[in-house]
C-alpha cells in the first residue's frame, strides 16, 4: 500500500508559500531571519451558497473544504460530490454536489447556540455524537504509545521550520499513515478527514494523534470519522473525557517520552510486552 | 495601588469549580487520579439579544461577557452599562446597557466573512484596526522581557495544577498586575479586557503578555486595548506580524529564557542595562 516510512500525505515543505522570511532582532538588537508560517484565507461554497472565510496554511484546500464540510454536517458521507472548483487566486474552494441543500437555517443555528469561542457548530452535532458508541474492538499495545510520538516527532515538519502550528496525524499500529499541519488544530482534522473520505479509507481500524489539546471539539471530530483510539501529547478538558466516556472513545493524554494517561477506553489498551 | 507580589485579579485556585479530578491509567496500568480543567457554557445576552454561547473555565462570567463585547465592537468605550444579571444555575448573563442595538445583522455579517475557524468577526474589526496606529512612546527593557516571563511562570496557576489552558498577563513596567487563564486563548483576553474597562485601566503604559501564539487575532486584541507591546512565549504567524507592522505595535515572540525575537516596534525596546 505504501513505501516504508512513507507517508500517504503531509506537508509539501518545499511549497514556499507555506512559510515566509521575516527580518527583526535578538535579545541582542542583532538583526536575524526568521522564519513564520503563513496565514491564507479560504472562502468556501457549496454549490451556490457561500458557508465560511477561515484562515489556513492554504495546502490542501480541497482536502479542507471537504472535511469542514463533513465535520459540519453540511455534507453527507453518501452525497455524490459533482465537481471542486479551486481558484487560487481568489482563495475560494467550491465544492458542487448532486443533492441540493439550503443552510441558511443551519447557519442561523450557529449563531445562537454557539460562536467562534467552541470552534465547531456544537448544538446538532453534539446532539448527534452522544448518541453514537464506538464499537471497534481494535487494540493497541503501550508500546506503540512511545513509538507513535517519537515516529511523529522525529517527521520533518512546518512545526519544526518555523513553529505556530499544530499537527494531526492517522496512524495505523504504530505506523503513521496521514500528517497535517495548519494554525488552527481544526483545519488540520478537517484536511485529515477530508482526505479519508476522498480515498475511501478505512477509520475503525485506526488512531488518531493531535499535538493539540484533548477537548470535546477534538473528542466530537474523532468520533465523527469513526476513529476508535485519540493520542495527545497535551492535557485534557473535563468535557473532552466525559464525552469520550459516553461514546467509547479510547482517551490518551500527556503522552510525552515513554510517559502517558488514560482518561477513558482502557480496555482497547495491551500491556503485554 | 497594590501589594508587592499581588495581582490584582488572578484565577482563583482554591475554587474546586474550575477543576474536576478523575480517575485513569498510567503507562503500567496503574490506577491514578489526575486533575483536568472544567468547561462550563456561558450564554451572553446584550440586552434581549442573545449574542453567544461560548465554552469558558467559568471564572469571572462579568468580565468575560463585557470584554467579549467589547472586542467584538457590540459594546462601545463611551456606552453606559445599566445593569449586569448573571445567572449561575443556567449559565446566562445579561448585559444592559443605556443605549439599546440590535446586532442582527452584524450576526449576519459574521457568518459570510468569518466563522469559528478565525475566532473572532473579522471583517469590520480588521477594517477598524489596520487604520489606528499605536502612538504610544513607553519603552521596554529588554532585561525585563525575561523578568516578566520568570514571574508569569512561577505564579500559581491552573496551568501548573491541571494544564491545558491557556494564560494572558497585563504587566506595568516588569511587573505583572492581571493574570487570567482559560481553555481558550481569547476568553483569557476577553476577560482582561472586560476588567481593565469595568476598573477603568490605563492601557498605553502597559505590556501584554500571553502564553498563546502571535496571530492576527491576537494583535487585533491587543491592539484595539490600545497596548503597545505584545509579549509571547510561542512563536508568530506572518498576518500577526503584518498587522503589528501596520499598527506600530512592539510585537516580541519565542521569549524564552534570556532569548527573545522581536519582529516589529524594535524602536520600544532599550538595550541598554
Amino acid at each position: 500500500m505504501k513505501k516504508k516510512g512513507k507517508y500517504l500525505v503531509s506537508p509539501n515543505l518545499t511549497d514556499k508559500s507555506l512559510t515566509k522570511n521575516i527580518s527583526g532582532f535578538d535579545e541582542n538588537f542583532r538583526p536575524l531571519k526568521t522564519t513564520v508560517i503563513q496565514e491564507k484565507s479560504l472562502t468556501i461554497f457549496l454549490n451556490n451558497q457561500e458557508i465560511v472565510t477561515l484562515m489556513s496554511i492554504g495546502d490542501y484546500p480541497k482536502y479542507l473544504a471537504i472535511g469542514y464540510l463533513l465535520n459540519q454536517n453540511m455534507l453527507k458521507k453518501n452525497d455524490k460530490i459533482m465537481k471542486i472548483e479551486y481558484d487560487k487566486e481568489l482563495n475560494v474552494i467550491v465544492i458542487r454536489t448532486r443533492r441540493k441543500t439550503n443552510y441558511e437555517k443551519k447557519l442561523q443555528k450557529k449563531i445562537t447556540t454557539s460562536g467562534c469561542a467552541v470552534g465547531t457548530i456544537f448544538g446538532d452535532i453534539y446532539d448527534e455524537i452522544i448518541k453514537k458508541i464506538i464499537k471497534s474492538k481494535r487494540k493497541i499495545n503501550h508500546s506503540w504509545i512511545y513509538e507513535i510520538s517519537k515516529k511523529i516527532n522525529l517527521t520533518p515538519s512546518l512545526y519544526l521550520k518555523a513553529g505556530a502550528v499544530h499537527g494531526c496525524a492517522i496512524i495505523e499500529r504504530n505506523v503513521p499513515l496521514i500528517y497535517m499541519e495548519d494554525v488552527g488544530r481544526h483545519n488540520a482534522v478537517d484536511k485529515i478527514a477530508g482526505y479519508m473520505f476522498l480515498k475511501n479509507i478505512k477509520t475503525s481500524n485506526k488512531i488518531f494523534y493531535t499535538t493539540g489539546r484533548l477537548t470535546s471539539e477534538m473528542v466530537i471530530k474523532t468520533v465523527k470519522m469513526g476513529i476508535p483510539i485519540l493520542i495527545s501529547r497535551s492535557g485534557f478538558t473535563s468535557w473532552g473525557v466525559e464525552l469520550a466516556k459516553k461514546t467509547n472513545l479510547t482517551l490518551i493524554g500527556r503522552a510525552k517520552g515513554k510517559k502517558f494517561i488514560v482518561l477513558s477506553g482502557e480496555q482497547r489498551i495491551e500491556y503485554r510486552k
